[in-house]
């Protein structure tokens, strides 16, 4: 076993529900050298859990100083409820996407609201289950804690420890405020996606035989899981109702201004439209729930010829520079010259001589 | 010069504009060894394309058998009609992204509809002007072909071998059929990409903060060429419209279906959205405006250690095979170990083999 990390909150924690997120929890605090409890109905996503070292399996006589409710959100109250009744003093929380219908629905079914903070880690992957959990997962992300009007100090300052013991950033958020917040920046978005991809099970197959990169980003979230997304979204049903009335006034009005405005004017309406849209999309930060600006861009121009990206690649290696993420300029589908290297800022000097000094042409 | 090559389109082709696609038309032309004259009001953009090597400038004894108007929708309805008086023998063309309303201006400005074909090549860069054109922009895209009633089969056929000469695969559609299936599949994508990101632009700080990998896809082209984008969606107003109204009609069903759906009932109506998103979803082909199926997807496992994205990309170097496209599953922002390989299929089989000899987890 490690040995604990000195500032690592206190254990046991106890994992209820090893899925992606709970499995990924789980192994962040066992890095961290906590004693961590699992416990899940679903027989094989712990057992992969375990056999993962993720924690032991929970024992009637283990008493856990804090409960991870990381189930689906519909289950969250329930489970939020029991552990509240199962271990008189321990800190609850949970992981789901939504806050206020759920946390409030735990404490009609009984659980302790001075005990009770909820959270929501912004780490995800476009897998599920405990086999695609990562010890990782959550390092350098934004993890939103919500206390509620009567959750104890104690508790609050615990449930940060236990988001940075897992190597996230505690963001501190009034439920309504993150409700309205993922409402905007997930839920909604979730929504037009799949009403845009859902036009084109009607529509004449040589219609989107010509569909272009543009419609495969926008309609990319459209496949995401069935059960989890119409849970979230009944869940945030208020909030998500409220953005989607905002985007359906603004399609209408640009509905109209496009028929009333005649193609040879030179007065083009629907400009103030896709203006508005450049300023919004300037200020959507470069990585998803991290810490802002916490990665430096290198942007490398690769010459026209085979091997390039290859070579681009085992430079990076050779430098022995971890890479954060990668963006690829698709010419419609094929990858071009130019490539987006995202680094930690302390390694990017290093990254920008190595590349330099093997000619390659270096734009940032 | 080079040779031209036999089954290439008979020249001088005479393109008017050399911006990104204009000039990528003309570089293509070239290297089938075609004649190419160029035309531009914009002469940094000329003296580029002509600096490539794209062409030779237009001189006043010049007689083109093809006229290509690469210019903005607003301005291909005089370029062809100037075109059609100044060549009286000559093919007209444009490739403008939308048909009926430009080219039916093109006749009330003159042009001679027998000689008038629509053209529109699927083919685009994130980059504008000359500088971003390359020559095998065209490569394997589909370049829709839109005749007039009156066009002349000869003409019809010039155009199909042009898109031919440049690589692409010509696919014939009436007018409003183009115009209709762009609508959905580009032009009603691009508005609410702009709708959605401009609620951003409103929002507080704190909220686009924690947004992630799935706003940062929906609002791409949200922060698309403003200019060219009114000009088009002005060109296709009624078609535009219309996916709107459907769009809009759907959306207001969700919205109605989430506030008047009970969190705690079994029966989530809003699944019958997500479902038909993801059935929509699936019918999008690979790549844009490629031939169907162009490509073989290589998937590869990585193993969770620094340097295995440099040790694969040095391992397909190796391999000699050129990589069409790559798609690197994003822990929301952060390269994990899925990575899809996309190459020509007769290479596939080769790319497989060499990278399961080096101990490479391939999955398809």
């Amino acid at each position: 076993m490690t040995a604990p990390h000195p500032d690592a909150v206190m254990g046991p924690v106890l994992v209820v529900g090893t899925g992606l997120i709970g499995t990924s929890v789980a192994l962040a605090l066992r890095r961290a050298g906590v004693d961590v409890l699992l416990s899940d109905v679903d027989e094989p996503n712990l057992r992969i859990a375990r056999e993962a070292g993720a924690g032991r399996m929970l024992e009637s006589d283990d008493l856990p100083v804090i409960v991870v409710a990381a189930v689906p959100p519909r289950v969250v109250p329930a489970v939020l409820a029991k552990a509240s009744a199962d271990y008189p003093h321990a800190t609850l929380t949970d992981v789901a996407s939504v806050k206020e219908r759920v946390l409030s629905e735990a404490l009609r079914l009984g659980a302790d609201a001075s005990r009770l903070v909820g959270g929501h880690p912004m780490a995800g992957r476009e897998v599920s289950g405990s086999a695609g959990a990562r010890k990782d997962l959550m390092d350098g992300r934004l993890w939103v804690i919500t206390p509620l009007d009567d959750s104890d100090a104690e508790h609050v300052a615990r449930v940060r420890s236990l988001a940075e013991t897992c190597g996230a950033v505690p963001v501190q958020m009034g439920l309504a405020e993150h409700d309205a917040a993922v409402a905007l920046v997930s839920h909604a978005p979730q929504v037009l996606s799949s009403v845009l991809a859902g036009q084109l099970a009607d529509s004449r197959p040589e219609f989107i035989q010509i569909a272009g990169q543009g419609l495969r980003d926008m309609t990319r979230i459209a496949a995401s899981n069935v059960d989890l997304w119409s849970d979230i979204l009944e869940a945030n049903a208020p909030q998500v109702a409220a953005v989607l009335d905002d985007v359906i006034a603004s399609l209408v009005r640009t509905r109209d201004l496009l028929v009333t405005s005649p193609f040879d004017e030179g007065d083009r309406a629907v400009r103030s439209v896709l203006e508005a849209g450049v300023v919004g999309q300037s200020l959507i930060p470069g990585k998803h729930g991290s810490a802002p600006s916490a990665f430096r861009e290198i942007t490398v121009l690769l010459a026209d010829r085979p091997g390039e990206l290859g070579r681009l690649f085992s430079a990076v290696g050779v430098a022995q520079v971890n890479l954060e993420d990668i963006r690829i300029e698709h010419v419609l589908g094929r990858p071009s010259g130019l490539v987006a290297l995202f680094v930690q800022p302390e390694a990017a000097p290093r990254l920008v001589d190595a590349l330099q000094a093997l000619s390659f042409d270096v734009r940032s």
